[in-house]
């Protein structure tokens, strides 16, 4: 179907199609949801053991009773763990709380209010303020950015990640712009991986930047892949240090979406030095993480190779979902120039592009049709996407049936909504 | 022994006579610890049935699968349990992470920062801001307000709280003096209960201070009483409504010193408006705390009658050690005018007041015979005790045994130390 090719007869048959099936479909009363990046029910049993892992032995490795107070930065066996999953050194990282997310609030706190480089270095100092925001791009990013009056600055993303070009023109003519956020693996969410090039590029950047300028490096998804061999994500710390920009690196990783999603461990890797800065203003607020938790997540995943047999037993749940979602969106919408997206082999979600100014209209229809979707525009700064374009879909909560209804609508949506564009032009 | 009435003479052979012993115990060469406000191995063990206590089961009381992400203020049942720890209403409380001392860095952040009556009330507009703090008091407290930059205003602790006369007047004369840290109970360190009056007398306080001013009372120990029929603390909250001032008081509690220290449950007490202004910030840093562990803790302790007589079996290994304390200070020390002391009925420490000029040397000789105790001064703010004479004794962590050797040396250092300022006078 190129709508281009048929005549206004022919369309205005095909909405009277289109929209008989819609109208079907709404009245089956469905309540469907694609909007949240959770894992399921299925994939969080797959850790339940984490429940009683301890057997009474609440001893760390090193011999700390991890029920009492202490210890800042976390057990040594869930640092190992870590700093494994980031490919840095067991020296370059804190196990926090069960939030990444707070991990960045306070590095962004670190960095505005207190400086990372002493007090001077502190970006409020420097008055209006911005982050360069590849998009589309995750929410919770741009609240944090919204919290602290950090002007977005939005960057295309490509297939390999950010558009360089236009992000070191960027920084390079705008020296208030102190950072960027990645994520640059299975990224949130187009769900590619960012190419060796462009981790290279990022590692360099820094260099051309104004001053205290910062990568916030969310690997949220560094082993969530669905397939066996999956794309090896560059090593953005050992490039860092190549290019003597490790300490504008901060890293991102948590077990969220390896084990249970609100109750894991947070990591920050970061240099000694931006880690020392970091703890020394972490221990107003906190004594120290419930290492408790830490040391039940050390037990169930020891290893790097444990976990990846773990990540395989999420991939065997995940994957039918990718792929149901794929299936509808090649056989229904491939070759109709409806739509753009890509076909991500990990992370949590599928990006789909609608036609200019279809977004809205489609997340509506969809509701309307029992079928919740991230609201349009959440994959942008201020909620605003420019071409109303982009729609995030979250496959993973909904059983394989519930999600094959899901998608047979999305796609009737994305078609029906082309359709009456197309008519009303 | 009163060191007034003995001749230079006498002093000199006592002093003689006390250096020996001192040194008898240097050649020991012990390593006690008395610093730490923190339960010991053995209360610890109380709760070892946290870890497997769900047996699989992972759903709240309301359905909630609490291993997934969500519920930024907690599950229904333990809000419940710190509702009742607080007496308050159960929409008046959030449960957080692991550390009451987060939330209340947070509430600053709040008031300072943000402002909990819209943006206009942060203090920050209102240049240089400053704290009462009850002296002695607790470190951390005073840690928050250096990090804020806010300068903070000792006032007088009595044996029925803070010096309501002087505390008054000072927030009467200076509207720049915007809030009172207050452990109401079993005060860190001194180890009394506010009385009636005094809790009374801090409800009103409000209404003759400057805008925006909040009582920041920490209830750490709402429940840690050593003996049968404890005192009752005045509720806050009722007299704070009946003043009209509830949107000045935010309180807090946690689960740190009832199970298990650095893995327990955190809460914040306010009223709803509060409550709703600090989610709202709060919601940008993370997603929800860790429901996992607060259903544990929600299971382990379904309500105040399990809490109480779990709370009993604290008080069994707690209470002779404060004992033990207590014996050493009234049998060596009590009629000597060489201190004082309080005879806390529940909490973690006892604080003892040397003669003027003397907590620095004490604690030093102290630890010099291998007894080591909280540095002086650090119940104050800025770690400058005046009058040099607040030593902070915490009993729970060490031994029966070794509390006695330890306080055999505390008290001999007190004797010695005084005999020596004397002789030098």
């Amino acid at each position: 179907m190129q709508l281009q090719s048929l005549s206004q007869d022919q369309l205005q048959s095909l909405e009277v199609e289109l929209a008989a099936a819609y109208q079907a479909f709404q009245e089956k009363k469905l309540s469907l949801d694609l909007t949240r990046g959770k894992p399921s029910s299925e994939q969080l049993n797959l850790s339940d053991a984490l429940d009683g892992i301890l057997a009474g032995n609440y001893k760390a490795e090193d011999g700390t009773d991890c029920r009492n107070y202490g210890g800042l930065d976390g057990l040594p066996e869930i640092k190992r763990l870590g700093a494994a999953i980031l490919g840095i050194g067991e020296d370059e990282i804190l196990a926090g709380g069960n939030a990444s997310l707070t991990l960045m609030y306070q590095c962004v706190y670190q960095a505005y209010e207190l400086g990372f480089a002493g007090p001077e270095s502190a970006w409020r100092h420097e008055g209006k303020i911005k982050m360069a925001c590849p998009v589309p791009g995750y929410d919770r990013h741009f609240t944090i950015c919204e919290a602290f009056g950090i002007e977005m600055v939005p960057v295309a993303m490509t297939s390999d990640g950010p558009d360089m070009a236009e992000l070191e023109a960027l920084v390079k003519s705008d020296p208030s712009i102190k950072g960027v956020w990645c994520v640059p693996k299975y990224s949130n969410p187009t769900g590619i991986i960012y190419s060796d090039a462009v981790v290279q590029a990022i590692a360099e950047l820094p260099k051309v930047a104004g001053k205290g300028f910062l990568v916030f490096w969310d690997n949220a998804y560094a082993v969530h892949d669905l397939i066996d061999q999956p794309k090896a994500l560059a090593n953005i710390m050992n490039l860092a240090k190549t290019a003597g920009t490790e300490h504008s690196i901060v890293q991102f990783c948590s077990t969220s979406k390896i084990t249970h999603a609100g109750a894991g461990v947070a990591f920050l890797g970061a240099t000694n030095g931006n880690l020392a800065t970091f703890k020394n203003s972490l221990c107003v607020s906190t004594i120290g993480p419930d290492k408790v938790n830490q040391l039940r997540h050390a037990r169930m995943l020891p290893d790097m190779a444990t976990l990846e047999s773990h990540m395989q037993k999420h991939a065997a749940i995940l994957k039918p979902r990718f792929d149901m979602v794929l299936k509808y969106l090649n056989d229904d919408l491939a070759g109709t120039g409806l739509g753009n997206w890509e076909s991500p082999e990990g992370g949590y979600f599928i990006s789909f592009d609608t036609l200019p100014g279809l977004a809205k209209s489609v997340v509506k229809m969809a509701a309307e049709a029992g079928v919740k979707l991230t609201p349009a525009g959440a994959t942008y700064p201020y909620g605003k996407d420019p071409e109303d374009r982009n729609i995030r879909l979250a496959p993973s909560v909904p059983s394989l049936a519930e999600l094959e209804t899901a998608m047979q609508i999305f796609v009737l949506c994305v078609k029906l909504a082309s359709v009456r564009q197309r008519l009303s032009a």
